[in-house]
Parts: structure tokens; C-alpha cells; sequence
């Protein structure tokens, strides 16, 4: 094969998303080295639990990198040539037919390699190609089946199972994140497996959170299971909730995560939230508006809990999940569809942070999918509560330009103690190590703009450097 | 004349609008040479058919780049020592005495060369004096006069005239902009004459889907006659509506444009919407909020027809227009005192994009002057949604900074194949090429920052250059 | 002591802030050369007029450099370890052991001197420790007591009586703030000791504003006495505040100052704002609706005055202040606890511009804590109405990251001389040359490089910054 475009040599060139400035770079490079080999501290993310549970291989080189990526997906369904089922998502009721072929989905990523430029994903799946898999060519039609023969037989050694993969790619600690009801079976046989400090769950009960989750009513009785609390009414569904925090903590966590629509966390009177969680458990209809006030009115609850058992909370609010609710009900969630749109946050957490904001015990991590909050609402708030630190660039804004942004106008505001450090979030496990070290580039880059402009001493942006990869996500996420 | 700040020379610098970095400079260089030269696809615009229709001359250096260029109008005004009268706009019941002497409109032009400072139409001026007009004096009130008489003998030549200009500029295509009622004579007689695929119609139908325009009876019959539809009620309106896109459809155009206030695409039940036309038709009175419901509900009508007949849709919202009424009363629309306001997209266009957004026969180009929505809300629905397309920066943010802004906030998450590529929009057709010129710096300077940063290759980065310089707007403009 | 980290040598170097590409650095050196030297115009702050009368000695570093400061209160109460009290903030109500060892207040400001890299507190507080009191060595627990030593030596010359300080610091004007009920008195005496032109007063009516003011009668009737007119209703009230604006007029005053909560300037019809005024003046009842329209309404009625009377209108909103309502009631207001949201201008300011926005006599300075309404809303209608001027970031914005990005997305489309050019805006004294220092070079790396990208010539450029730094200031703020 001669080399032309579509076959030209893959490479990743050392200083790759350093800043390009000749008196910059130099600077970056350096503060980069000292912490390019730090540990991964991967807090909060969305890699099942049970892959590290049974340690199995995993099949395919499309299961492992095109089907559980939505990023990768949402931008070959934009091209409109090929439609999820085509990718090998399936759909939930078998209405189409879905490809089974990982070569054939592999290829079909491979085709729109270009559609990838400019955006982070380009630059996760160079860096995850060449590091972990060795492939020295461009992905194309072309060159698709080459590159997959390579990773497959790269998948296929023992090296590739998951739990070595937590070494090679150098992760210390990795949370999950777990449903309100787990059992926790996983984590516990992790845990005696000798993996209790490493692989940690996550207590996210947004579904018993929410009135209208449809199966509401059962998954608060399977929370009390869990729990070991026979939930009947309000009072009973609290101390439920509060047993299955007390059961996340002893299996080794440290968080909760909470993934409502907005921020609100306005408490309710107990006897009208009481009223609302009877009408909801009891299957009587509940409002829209009745929704969202006892969703704010339990988000002050976690954050009340909290206070007492310590965990850390984390809020990811602002997503329109399941924009297109025909491919939505279609292909079931995560699959692309969710869009963000501006969140108010000042407001909507005073009630939290003017009740827990200053207690010793109480620790909140607050994300956002809204560039515009930085600089307007969270760094002024995280600049001055002790309990609240402001998480990093998440989701879409999980890329070069936006977390360049962030450290922009994050920063003179919130200063950087007042963060959470680089928390990754992805389902994608390989590109942990990817998101990573972009991220460490970026830091890199800005701290070494600060010293080219005489703003920081070389010695403070190595320090600081070293905080925000390793240091502030273990301070942030350790429970109180 | 001695050279004085005021008579320093005008030149153009080869390097212009691209990045100062040492490293950066020559990279972009190299990509804007491959572009420079690329023939401008102007598919959006606001210069008026007649022109190349009769070919006449233009008649005077302040008809021709004064009077009709609103940035430039408002930042004298804004001055405070010219009214818009003093400028030669005339009011519109002839109240105010108004400038005729097309030099002294001249002159107050270039009094004012120094409030240009910094924004694009400095940039844009600078451009066309130089390299259309040759002129080599910065403009001021010492060199007005000067000036004046090279354009006007410029002006004056054959080749000057805007059919000439169309070869001169090179102009591959144009799009007008016309309303719904158009008879379209003019574009039908420069397809007579060879200019069908050169000069093409847009279909704007704002004033008939606005049911507060005072003369909403007049335009809709007037919409129907063109069309050779009798309009009595709202399915006949439909049919007129229906009918005039084909008309403009079959004299080349290829797209229709909506500036509605806000983006929202909500439909109304049939008869609803039925009534609330029946009531304005006749001339009953109808409420704001219906007013709004039924333009979101003609928004959604004209996707549906857009999925029939394959015009691409343009939706360009968020303007409060004539934000003075007492000046829009005196010289009418269009002088300046158009103001930009926040609007939502993600919730404003789910009902379209869940119904038609991947119908294989609809595309839609969604614009904003709210620079928030890049990252939240629009790159994020062109990043999945096959249909739709994100629009080039507009209006206020079509300048450098914006320009890079867009880049850097937009193609993280929407990657470049979901773009429009560049539109330009202008009502002043002499700084088309410069406007054209300066996107294409600005997109090789980000290019070259790319490449520079090792995030892109550089053949890939010429490739996409071309792209957003040529195809793109070319692929994203065609009918269905 | 050995250089340590916590050791190590403080040094200021010539070339901070300033953009570190090299070439435009040199570009941007040139044109602050030019600048730096120029007289400090500070037209709006809040610096205590009486520190000038009385002219008395600063008691110790911590009340002069840390007790005032709410940017260093908020950044040390957010590390959780020290609460307001343990730096010197006395509570109102003497519930909470206060901090009263300076000494020991300045440690505790050393020791969390790592909390403000990246900071502008770390900038300008770096700039007083340098150039204001010859400090060497960085701020750490281990040197915190020298430091402490030095400041307290330099504080005991007679050369740091504060007049002396305006001479050392170079300030040839300064604007106070003062209620409205202001008696004047000590304007009224240092005029008489020839500091008339060069410390000016400025109206700030908030409280007889807004009707929920708990002491609205008791403010309204202080007011009305210093003005020297009896309030028994609205129609004397409005008397009131014209006759306190012409006493403040002649006093020097140039300017009035509006922290409303929002920017609406809606007026009322006169008598329902009367019937609102003496609800409120007679201790009855009014909603919270209420008290905003009538606030937006006494904002129109400002502007009115303004129109009549020639003092520039400036315009603060978007704060929540006191968002922690048990930090605010412990320690009282200004202490770090005022959160921004999110503010709508376009609407707003359209009763106040269309009336008065092409009145000769009438001008206004708009401010914004929302960076987000720079280009959609702010530049485009400063960049028109001839009395709208767009005043300088402001508050948690007055940093560098912040005022690059306000010339990038102001400049474009407000040009230059529609801008009120830099105000400081602040209460801590010896941070004033640090301020402006940092604004000018901000500004110079800005002009430096449109320079560098061929977007302005040398000579313009310089001349621009000479407008931001002193002509434009002193034109934005001349009474009409």
C-alpha cells in the first residue's frame, strides 16, 4: 500500500496539545514531565463494575471501542449514512435489524475518521490506537481491517483483561457508579479479592429521586431491600436511604452522584414532601411541578445525609436526556440524544449551601454542561463555601479549547484549591488513560502560560500541577 | 500634504488576521495560500436582485458603501454628533432634513475612521479601498475629499458595474433574499440570460407566518396571487405557501429563511392554528402569545413542507428589531437599533428535529448571535441530528474574535462536516470578497493552531480549509 | 534562612501580564511604555471619603491590607480552616470571639498564600508588597512575621497619611460613593483645602429605592433634610433626590451609582407609583413585585433627573448579596457572601435608552458581572445609542483572563470609544496602582496584538491606549 491520505502514518508527537507558542511550550513541556507519570485518580465514571468483577475478556474490537461510545456514535449517526442499529446498537424492542459484524462496524467508524477532526474524540482514539494497540496507520475504508486484526489480537492476550488494564494503564483508585438498590455483590467480592481500595461504587439514586421514574414505587422497595429497611411510607424511605448510604460507605465510597434536570435543591415542609412521596408510591398522579419540588427537596435531603455520613456529594445537573424520544424509545438511553441547556445554579443551591455550606462534615462537588456559569456563578460560589469545590470540565466540555476555557475563567475567581482535579467520567475505559493526559497537557499549558507571563513561579505551577492531576481529586473525593 | 497620523498610508498586509505566533504564522500562511483563491459561495445575503437585474452603475461612493451598511451608520451615530439623517438616510415621512450631498456623507464617513478601531468593518473597509479602489490614504477629514473622487471615478468604469463585479469578486453563486409574495420577474430574467444557477431566489416568509404584521391580509392574498392560489382560509394558505416554495424552487433557489424571534418550532392542533388564522385574515384581533404560538407552529409547517419539497430551511432568531421605536419610526427597519437577546434552542427546536431531523429529505441551518449556545446547545444538536447543519458566526460575531471564538467553542462537539461553512449576509455587496477574506484567515489561522498543536495534520487541515471555504457551504445549500 | 519554597525571593518582573508570544510581547512593551506613567483617573470606588479628611495614619497591615478586603476574606474563609472572625471581621452583634492581634490576622493571611495563585488578589497584592512596601520574600508562614514588621515601619511614616498616598500613587481624581443622604460635609471641607477637582462624591440612592429598605421612611426623611426640602409624599420625594443630586453636582460630584438588583428601567404610571411610595413611606405592607417595579421605575426616573442635571448615570446589577443569609446577619454586608446571576439588558434598558438614549445632556454606564452579555447585548447597544457607554469589567471580572476576554468580545462591536475606559472599583486603597497597572497592561498585550496581526497600526494603537487609560475615563465620567 503507497501512502496517501487515507493510509498515511499515525503518530503521536510528544507535545501534542501544548501550547504552540515558542516561549510557552518550552515552559509547559516542563511542568508536563513532573506530572505526566502520576497515578490515575479516577473518581467518578461509568465503567460496569462487573467487567472488573469477572475480569473477562472482552470480545471484540467494536464492543470494546465503537458500540459503548456515544460520542463516537452520535457523530457517524450526524453524517446520516448509518443509523445506530447499523453501528451494532441494538434496539430495545428488535424492530431492526441491528449489525452484528464487529469488523463491519469497525469499518464503518473507520470510514468517517474524518468526521472526528477537531474534536476530542480524535484525539482519544490517536492516543488509545497508538499506546495501547500500536497501530501506526491512519484509520480509513482502506486501512480499517488491518487495524482491526491488531487490536484483536491485542484484546485477545491475557494482558488485555480488565483488571490488568487497571495496572498498565496506572489507575489507583476507580469508582463506579451504582443504582440507589445495589447489592454491592461485586464491590464486596472485589473487596476481598484485595480490590476494596481501588474499585469503589458510587450511590446514585436519581430514579427513587424522581416521582415519575415509572417503576418509582418498585425501586424504592428494592432500595429497602437492600438496605434491609421495609419501606411503607416517607419516614421509612428516608431511613432507607440512609441505611444503603451507611452500606456504599462500608463497601469502600465515598460519593453520591445526583443527575437531576436543575440544580434546585429548595426544601419542601415535611408533611407536603410526605404527601408527594405517598402519592407517587402509592401509584396516584403526580404533577410536573410536583416532580421537581420534591426532586430539589431530596436533593437538601442528600446533602442533609451527607452532613452525617460524609459522603461527597456530586451534582451533574443541566442535560435534556433523550432529545429525540423516538430513537430514545427506540435504542434506550445514552445512546447520543442528550442536550444541554442553561441551568441557573446561584439561586437554586443557596438553600444547600446556606444550610450545609459551612459544616465541617459536608463536601459538594458541582458540575456543569454551561461554559457561562464558570466565571458568573460557581467560581464566586466555590470561591467563598468551604464545603463546595467546583468539578472539572465534563461531558462535552471534556476536550482541549473547554478545558483551556475553564482554567480561564474558572480560575482567577475559585482559584485552584477550590477544585475537584480531573475527573474523567467516561464509559469508554480505555480512553481513561487518553482523557487523562489530555488533560494533563492542558493544565500544562495554562500553567505554563502563567509562568511565561510572569504570573506564577515555575516551582508553584509544578506544585499546582500536581494538585490538580493527583492531589485535589483525592482531597475532594474522600469521604468526611 | 505631509504624512501626518491622518495621511499615514493605507496598505494591506499579506499576514493580516493571522495568528502572531512565530510558530503559528507560517502554518496558517501555508494554509491560506491553498484558499485564497477559491471562488466565494455566497448562498445567504441581502443584496438586492435589481441590481444585476437592471446592471445599472452605482451612483456615488456614499450610495454605495455608506447609506446601505447599517454597522457603518450605527457607530457614527453612536458618536453622537450625526443623526442618521446627516448620514443621507431619509426619514420616512420626510420630517428631518436629510444629507444629499453624497461627499459630505463621504466626509462624516471618514471623520469617523478612528471609531472603526477594532472592529470588523475597519477590517472590511480597509480591504475594499485598497484592492478595490487602490486607494493608499488612511481616511480623515483631510483625505475624504480624495478618496471620494478615486472611488467615484471608479465607480464610474464599465467594469464596475454588478454584473462585472460578480466576475471581479469571484462570485460563484449569490442568493438574494425575497419575500414570500415575490413574483420573482428579475431572477426569471437573468435565467433568460444565463445567470439561473449564478443569482438564486431565497424564500422568506416572515411577515405571512407573523400574524401582527399590520398588513398580514395584504402580503398573504399578494403571497397566494403569485403563487396563482386564492387564498379564503388556512388550507388555501397552506396551498399558497406550498406553491410559491415551488415557484422558487423551480427559479433556482435553494433555500428559505426565517427570523423569527425566538427559535421555538412548537406546532399547534390544525384547528387551532386554522382559527387563529381565520382571525387575523380577517382582521379580528389576536394576542401576543398567539401571535408567538402560531409563528413556532408555521416554523414546524415549514420543516414539514421542507421535508416535501427539500428547500433547506434557515432559521436565524434572537433580534429584538427597532429596539428604538422612535428612531425605527423616523427611517424605518434595518438602520442599526436591531439589538441581540438570549433564546433557548435545545427545547425550542425538539419538536422539529424529533419529527424531521432525520428525514433524509430535510436540512436545516441554524444561526445565533448568542455566542452561549455554541457549545451548550448547538454544536451539541448538529453533533447528532443528520438534518441539521450549524450556521456560520452572523451579523455582530461575523469578525476575527468571534470568528475564532466560534471555532474554538463550536467544532469540539460538532466536529466541521455538520457546519455550514461560511455565509456572509451582507447587504453591502462590495465587501463581500473582504468578508469571504477574512473567514478564511481566520479558519487558517485556527487551522494552523491545530496543526501546530499537533491535533491535526497538515494535509488534513488544508483539506478542511477547502471544505469550510467551499464544499460545505455548497453541500449544505443544495435542495434535496 | 535558606531559600525554601515558602523563602523565596518576591520580585515583580517588567514584562507580567503581558502576552508571552514573542512577538507580540515586544509590540505590547512598547505601547505600555507608553502608558504606564499616566495620571490614575479612578472615578468610581469605595474608599472612604473620610480617609482623606481626617487624613490619619493606617492603624496596622491587617486593617489596612486584609480586614477590608472581601476578595482576601472569601478566599481564606473557602479553605475552611479560618472563619471571618479569625480574620478580623467583627460580628454585629459581638456573638463570635473576634480576631484582634493584627500580627496574628496578617500569619493567617501568609499562610494561605498558596490559595491565591492564578488569582488577580495574588497580582495586585504582589504589586502593593513590591513596589509599596519593599517586600523580598514571598508570603509564607515562615516570613509572615517580617513582612508584618516591614508594612508596619512603612505604615508609621508620615509619607502613608493617605493624601500623601494620592500624590505617591499618582491618582489625579477619585470618586467615593456616599448615600443619599449624604451631608457632604467632608467633601464640602477638603474642598476647602483645595482637593475640590480631585476627590468628588457620587449619589448612590439605593436605599430610598427600594421600598423593602427596613428604614426606607427614616432614609427617604434624612434625605429629604440634608436636601433641605420636608418629604410628606411622592411628589416631595422626588424633590428630595433632585435637590441631594444639584447639592452632590455642586460638591463636585459627576456621577451617580445604582446597584439594583436587575437592570429593568420600566417607569410606572405616576400615580401608582405615588400610591407604591406612600404604602411604603407609611410602614404598610408591599410585595415583592411591587418593590421591583417600583425600583425599576425610580431607575427611568434617574435617568429623567440625569437628562436634567448632567450627571452621569452608572449601573451596577446583578448581585445577590449576602447569598449565605446567616453569614450576612453574623458579620453584616460586603464580606465576600454577593453571588452574580444572570441579568437581561436588551429588554431592560429599552424604556431608559428609547427616551433618553439620544439626549445630549444624557449619559450612562452600563456595568456587568455576566460576561455573556458583552457581545449579544452591551456592545451592540452601546455600539448606538450616542448615551450609552459600556463601563469596565467589574469585581470578580477586574482580572486578567477576564479583561482580555472583554476586549476580545466587547471591541468588535462597541468599537473603543464607546467604553467608559478602566475603573477600579474597589475599597482596598493600596490595591488602586496595582489595578490600573495590571488594566494597562492588559490593554497594551490587547492593542499589542491587533498590532501583531495587522489590525491596527503602531501608532493607532498607542493612541487607543492612551484613551483607555486616561481620556476616556475622564470623558465618560464629565457631567453633561
Amino acid at each position: 500500500m503507497t501512502e496517501s491520505p487515507a493510509t498515511r502514518p499515525l503518530t503521536l508527537h510528544e507535545d501534542r496539545a501544548l501550547p504552540a507558542d515558542p516561549v510557552t511550550r518550552p515552559i509547559a513541556r516542563e511542568i508536563y514531565q513532573e506530572i505526566k507519570g502520576l497515578p490515575i485518580v479516577s473518581m467518578h465514571g461509568h465503567v460496569p463494575v462487573e467487567w472488573f468483577a469477572d475480569d473477562t475478556p472482552f470480545p471484540d474490537p467494536a464492543q470494546l471501542l465503537v458500540v459503548p461510545d456515544h460520542y463516537l456514535l452520535r457523530m457517524i449517526v450526524s453524517q446520516g449514512r448509518y443509523t445506530l442499529a447499523d453501528l451494532g446498537v441494538p434496539t430495545l424492542d428488535g424492530s431492526a435489524v441491528t449489525e452484528t459484524d464487529p469488523r463491519t462496524i469497525w469499518r464503518r467508524f473507520c470510514e468517517n475518521w474524518k468526521a472526528f477532526r477537531g474534536t476530542p474524540t480524535r484525539f482519544w482514539m490517536e492516543h488509545e490506537l497508538v499506546t495501547i494497540f500500536g497501530i501506526t496507520q491512519r484509520p480509513s475504508a482502506q486501512t480499517a481491517d488491518a487495524i482491526y486484526d491488531q487490536i484483536a489480537a491485542e484484546i485477545a492476550t491475557p494482558g488485555f483483561r480488565p483488571r490488568n488494564l487497571l495496572d498498565r494503564f496506572a489507575i489507583e483508585t476507580i469508582g463506579t457508579t451504582d443504582p440507589a438498590w445495589a447489592s454491592l455483590e461485586h464491590h464486596t467480592a472485589l473487596a476481598a479479592q484485595g480490590y476494596g481500595e481501588r474499585i469503589l461504587p458510587t450511590f446514585r439514586p436519581d430514579p427513587v429521586l424522581h416521582l415519575d421514574n415509572p417503576t418509582f414505587a418498585h425501586d424504592v422497595l428494592a432500595t429497602g431491600a437492600a438496605a434491609g429497611v421495609t419501606v411503607s411510607d416517607y419516614a421509612t424511605y428516608l431511613d432507607a436511604l440512609r441505611a444503603q448510604r451507611l452500606r456504599f460507605k462500608a463497601a469502600g465510597g465515598t460519593a453520591t452522584d445526583h443527575g437531576h434536570l436543575v440544580a434546585d435543591t429548595t426544601p419542601l415542609p415535611d408533611d407536603d414532601a410526605a404527601r408527594l412521596f405517598d402519592a407517587a408510591f402509592t401509584g396516584r398522579p403526580v404533577t410536573a411541578a410536583q416532580v421537581s419540588a420534591f426532586a430539589a427537596h431530596m436533593l437538601f435531603q442528600m446533602a442533609a445525609m451527607a452532613a452525617d455520613d460524609g459522603l461527597v456529594m456530586q451534582i451533574h445537573p443541566g442535560v435534556e436526556r433523550g432529545h429525540s424520544r423516538t430513537m430514545t424509545a427506540r435504542y434506550g438511553a445514552d445512546k447520543g440524544y442528550d442536550i444541554p441547556f442553561a441551568v441557573e445554579y446561584t439561586r437554586a443551591l443557596r438553600p444547600m449551601l446556606e444550610a450545609f455550606g459551612h459544616h465541617p462534615n459536608f463536601r459538594t462537588i458541582v458540575f456543569t454542561l454551561d461554559e457561562d456559569v464558570y466565571s458568573r456563578e460557581l467560581a464566586p460560589l466555590a470561591g467563598v463555601y468551604p464545603a463546595m469545590r467546583l468539578g472539572a470540565p465534563w461531558w462535552f466540555i471534556d476536550s482541549p479549547e473547554a478545558m483551556r476555557r475553564f482554567r480561564e475563567t474558572a480560575t482567577e475567581t475559585a482559584g485552584f484549591l477550590n477544585l475537584s482535579g480531573f475527573v474523567d467520567d467516561t464509559r469508554a475505559f480505555c480512553s481513561i488513560p487518553a482523557r487523562h493526559d489530555l488533560a494533563r497537557r492542558i493544565d500544562a499549558g495554562y500553567l505554563g502560560r502563567l509562568v511565561a507571563e510572569h504570573r506564577l513561579d515555575l516551582d508553584e505551577a509544578v506544585d499546582t500541577a500536581i494538585d490538580l492531576t493527583y492531589r485535589l481529586p483525592k482531597l475532594a473525593y474522600e469521604a468526611r
